[in-house]
């Protein structure tokens, strides 16, 4: 697996910094081609999604979608409130307690070498790793060094923000002890999931602060509105064109207060913040190759960095900045590793398979709160802006039957952008409870381009929510 | 609307027999064409499929599945067993208490004429309908006759069965009392649905009697097995590769005990038949135009029935044999009314939204179980016996990170069967919780022919049951 050149380090065909789901699937496509990987990775194997994002969140939020579920359902009752330690345990074995030997094998049986340490380039194809006794361990790389490092909470200057040491994303997801007052600034995936998973598991005061006009502001706006409406219905106080002015904490673990731009003020015991993300680009050695660092590295569609000369160096995942979605960078991640492969077995490297074309179609997004909002390619205000023929349509998913019979008072609402001029779809949003799996429906419309003449013989099942392509389409005048 | 001519009768452009959701929107289409259209029915407008078929079978089995999904959830727990009071009073509404007033209304609301009675071919062009009060009423079609009457159950010629006055899909969909003992003969959609309903609400010991040596016969081979395995892990007595003998009931009302032939029986308080249907043909007056009428009416692929002159005779839904599935009498009935408009109108009738493309690669089709079974296109016998290139391959659901999430101990299978030789999907078959929804996809897939190169940009979210669409392209070797 490994070459020992002495003090020049351990040599492997490619190096991948960071070993979440992004790195892990870069390094393992890349010994599928016949090349060997090592993988470096600080924290755990098996990185932030498996740990304090996707996995976590979805864990805490399921059973809260399910008790709604039942409380649409006659016939069914649940015997009292969510029990909250029952759901903490179930998300600690989903985060494997927080322990990344399983991950650690999963890289092993690639096979791939895993170093454990903080990786940082030191100069073109090598790599520097301080491991965890503080050892400098040099590695170099034969052919490609892969930066897959993601992303961390962005926390911004807020005054006394930083000082009242804010949850983000890994304090909300880990959370131990549910805060009886919570405070959210931010409307985006993370504060609208994470405020409702810890209201329903009992944080029963909860106030989320939105500086815009309304919760998932890149979504369709309907999306944002309903999603608001079922919060404010369960009880959490939903402020929206707020601006913070300031946050106070005097007591480290007290209360923390946050002044809004209205003269109000806003008690809890925690504060969360999802005011966005940004790539992992410090300390990570990129002056070390003439790279500034300030923001994501910049790739082309085979992930290979723009602005570093000789072309060794790609960039997967939340770091290049593309869309910052475990799923996306999964598939860069697939897309690189083929790529790297190909290039140094001199094969054919612009196949369609080697290229990313999906991130600029628009990615695919769940919001996994109640309702879910689910939505790929472009919203009509996008597509409109990029100058394309849009034909928009709207309708009610409440109005099929399968879905009055999956719920009591089912309230939904999809919407289809299509590109007139070529009859195909740029965009489908679903906003309503059970649509996370009728999203992949238009992920393959939208990404493959499906004439919108031969979705109409694709016929959805009788009675199932899916029937609301057949409504859309019959809207659009097929 | 209407143009009355003396006694050759009200003349319409187009009469459809049958008021199901298939004739209804072959009138509906047609009269968006500009034509006039008279829809004749003897019992409900709305059909088979609104009062005892996937509407009222769909509102017992939601419930049922809910409940599932709740005991496999950590954190949540039910009172006590589903209501069945509650739930059977959820179906009297979700059938509009067999009042068909509403439907009647949306045939009016097309506009076209709803005549109630019993409706039966007098020639070419002519029909005659036998209203309520006994009087024959003559009507007139000026273009195109449809015959849209759907199906009846059928009753094999077991001795002692007839006698039995078994319960067909509509005494089971509409069940006021839940029996005590259940025996049901037939595994297929309406034996496994309705057994496993009518046991969670109540038939503690049901029996499910099958000839075959599986349930589901038409799926993969793993479908029924799952489900079989699951019926038998709640309780349900699945017997296999079992003939019935005979059945007696010699009280009308009182227990009927069914005779196997492995010299065992079973006695029950009711007893459930879902083995086929058989086109409801009988009485229709095809002999006046020539027509037998022991089968299905053959259509070619705009609905037109070929075995008789001039072309003025259409068939839809299951009375042609094609699927015996709502949503594809559905599909048929778009067309049909489309091509009748396109040819009075003088246009064009082979466009390729005038001809039916979806029932021969395979209808997609869900068996509301848990687990569900949700499948389109060919399973992987029949592609191969149809001589396809076939390469199929298997992923077990449960493996992915959605599904752990949505539920503990999650079980699900999946299977792609590919044509090699073109590069595209003859057949998806899904079986497990909460996958109906995702069967769209794969629909999609296969009736548009979407490459297997352009799936793979196709990225499922992450964390989401969709993701199985991953691995099973990765075991393909994508």
């Amino acid at each position: 697996m490994r070459v020992s050149v002495g003090d020049e380090g351990d040599v492997f065909d490619v190096i991948v910094i960071g070993a979440g789901p992004v790195g892990e699937n870069a390094a393992a496509r890349a010994v599928r081609g016949g090349l060997t990987a090592a993988v470096v990775e600080e924290r755990l194997a098996g990185g932030e999604c498996a740990y304090y994002a996707c996995i976590p969140s979805k864990a805490l939020l399921r059973p809260v979608e399910l008790a709604a579920e039942v409380g649409r359902m006659p016939g069914l009752e649940l015997r009292g409130p969510i029990d909250a330690a029952a759901v903490l345990a179930r998300r600690d074995q989903a985060v494997s307690y927080l322990d990344d030997q399983g991950q650690v094998r999963w890289i092993e049986n690639v096979p791939a070498t895993f170093v454990r340490g903080r990786g940082r380039l030191a100069g073109p194809l090598r790599v520097e790793v301080t491991t965890p006794d503080g050892a400098v361990r040099p590695l170099r790389a034969r052919h490609a060094v892969v930066i897959a490092t993601g992303s961390d909470p962005a926390i911004p200057g807020i005054p006394g923000l930083r000082e009242a040491r804010p949850w983000s994303n890994r304090e909300a997801t880990s959370v131990q002890q549910v805060p009886k007052r919570l405070v959210t600034l931010g409307g985006g995936a993370v504060g609208c999931e994470m405020s409702q998973a810890l209201h329903a598991l009992g944080a029963l005061e909860t106030t989320l602060i939105v500086r815009g006009d309304r919760l998932l502001s890149r979504t369709e706006p309907f999306a944002g509105e309903m999603v608001a409406r079922s919060f404010q219905e369960s009880g959490i106080d939903v402020r929206l064109g707020r601006n913070v002015e300031r946050v106070e904490r005097p007591v480290p673990d007290g209360p923390v207060t946050v002044y809004l731009d209205d003269g109000s003020q806003v008690e809890a015991d925690e504060i969360l913040v999802g005011l966005g993300r940004w790539p992992a680009v410090r300390d990570l050695g990129l002056e070390t190759i003439g790279l500034e660092g300030r923001g994501p590295i910049e790739v082309d569609a085979s992930m290979r960095a723009t602005d570093v000369p000789d072309g060794w160096l790609y960039a997967v995942g939340d770091v290049n900045g593309r869309n910052l979605l475990t799923h996306m960078g999964k598939y860069q991640a697939r897309i690189c590793g083929d790529v790297i492969a190909a290039r140094v077995n001199g094969q054919p490297d612009d196949l369609p398979s080697l290229r990313d074309t999906a991130d600029e179609q628009g990615a695919p997004q769940v919001i996994f709160t109640d309702p879910q909002v689910c939505a790929v390619g472009r919203t009509e205000e996008l597509a409109s802006a990029e100058g394309f023929a849009v034909r928009a349509v709207e309708y009610d998913i409440g109005a099929v039957s399968g879905a009055y019979l999956q719920a009591d008072g089912y309230v939904g609402r999809a919407k289809l952008v299509a590109d007139q001029a070529r009859g195909v779809l740029l965009g489908v949003t679903f906003v309503g409870p059970a649509v996370v799996d009728l999203l992949h429906s238009a992920t393959i419309a939208v990404t493959a381009e499906v004439p919108l003449e031969r979705l109409w013989h694709a016929v959805p099942s009788f009675p199932t929510v899916s029937e609301i392509w057949l409504r859309l389409l019959e809207e659009y005048g097929l």
